[in-house]
């Protein structure tokens, strides 16, 4: 489990500050599944997991969605036949921050 | 309940029929809140319901997911904080069947 995956998040405001380029940069390799996607102009965090059927993709979602809930951080899951798609960002802010790339370690460990 | 939503999904083969422009109008009034919308190429029936929170969202989804599995037909399923996106499609055949307008009825029940 890295450093990241046992941190917790901090409450975020809307005037948290988001992740400067070069925090991003030094925070990724941390999570090396996750990329950088672009929606709306918003930055988020994007992985996609792959299971045996339908049912382990909602499982694993479920999960997702406990962890999300004990941090009051959620994020969007997307459950399809065979994979489950997980994105973090933060919507106060409009993009990433600290909190994101926490959920993203920890979301690796479930 | 609409007659469709009492209805059961036959087993879908890859040669099974889409449904025509002309079939999909006549079905279309009795699903009034689902969109028809093109991802890549391929038609699906999509309709986002709204929810209080994140919890009450995921506990759709897992009843729509239920539902999925008893019929052996599964959506994709969009959960963020607050709603619940289902897209219904027949992967098999890249288009709509009478059994994803018969889902999106049933899902409407749920």
């Amino acid at each position: 489990m890295s450093d990241l995956a046992e941190s917790s998040c901090e409450a975020c405001r809307v005037d948290a500050p988001r992740l400067s380029a070069e925090e991003l940069q030094n925070l990724l390799p941390q999570i090396p599944e996750w990329q950088v996607i672009e929606k709306d102009d918003v930055p988020q965090l994007q992985r996609q997991f792959t299971f045996r059927n339908f049912v382990d993709a909602m499982s694993f979602a479920n999960k997702v969605a406990e962890l999300a809930e004990a941090e009051d951080h959620h994020p969007a899951i997307l459950v399809e036949w065979g994979k489950t798609t997980v994105t973090w960002w933060t919507h106060k802010i409009k993009g990433l921050h600290r909190n994101d790339v926490i959920m993203a370690a920890r979301t690796d460990t479930l």
